[in-house]
């Protein structure tokens, strides 16, 4: 069976967003917590111990999923753009430890990318949001260009997602 | 949305084998390093990063995963057995550590739990086997009794499975 090491900028799911402590009224984007992406594909993972790492997440343990639309895309792993309807959701989850255990806490965070190259066309086609404990009420993202394209534009040549396949 | 905070009993993936560093001859257990697994739904994860813990696995990021078959049953959660044809895989990932980060690093073990009422009646209805970087010529258990069911039983109620189904 085919063994791939992920470079870390392979692994680094995505960026999502530097999401802030600040909760902010829901934006016109138009975006919704995402429902049912636990059948999606489950893409990648990263555990983050601390809020002070170098890719500016949320300390948890990030479990990202893609959508059907984009897993062809996804596994290619070519340099074309998503199509449409692509959505990635991290799934960012609180953790407890028991000596070198890290073990499932719960949900801290629901955060999704999604691909529509118009109606986002200022932020490379992606939009983003994220709510804390997946709640729909309480979105984070007030200007995603700020809190989370900056970060994303370094993927450029990946259609600015982080996420890499990985067998 | 909500959210559901796992015991730690709950969250235990399931424990699967002691896998020692003891390569075995192939078995006559029936049981194949799976493909496909990764089309599977995501069930839990559980990163471990020192061999000396109490759940007497390997270090490693588990990824769990449960076929078609048996995720009905798991999303249940109550006493019932599963089905004869479900399969757990466990995909325990190495890691590589970038300050508070942990960053996946390829596979370590592919390891298996495949439910046969018949065949595997002396260990619960459960085939157990791993394999070295899933590698299908490198299959780690001798004695699915000691290495791996010894642990098991302390899951009797739950038909012998740790893992636990978490929104």
């Amino acid at each position: 069976m085919r063994q791939i090491l992920l470079s870390k900028q392979a692994i680094i799911a995505f960026t999502l967003c530097a999401v802030g402590t600040l909760l902010a009224a829901a934006g016109d984007d138009g975006l919704k917590a995402p429902n049912g992406f636990k059948d999606w594909y489950f893409a990648n993972s990263m555990l983050l111990t601390t809020d002070q790492n170098k890719f500016g997440l949320n300390a948890g343990n990030h479990l990202i999923y893609i959508n059907a639309k984009g897993l062809e895309r996804f596994k290619r792993g070519d340099a074309s753009p998503y199509p449409d309807g692509t959505v990635f959701v991290d799934d960012v989850r609180s953790y407890t430890t028991d000596g070198g255990a890290y073990l499932d806490a719960g949900r801290k965070f629901l955060t999704t990318m999604v691909k529509d190259s118009k109606k986002y066309a200022s932020t490379g086609g992606w939009g983003f949001q994220a709510w804390v404990g997946g709640d729909p009420s309480k979105p984070v993202v007030m200007d995603a260009a700020k809190q989370c394209f900056a970060c994303h534009t370094s993927q450029k040549a990946h259609d600015f997602a982080f996420s890499t396949y990985v067998d």
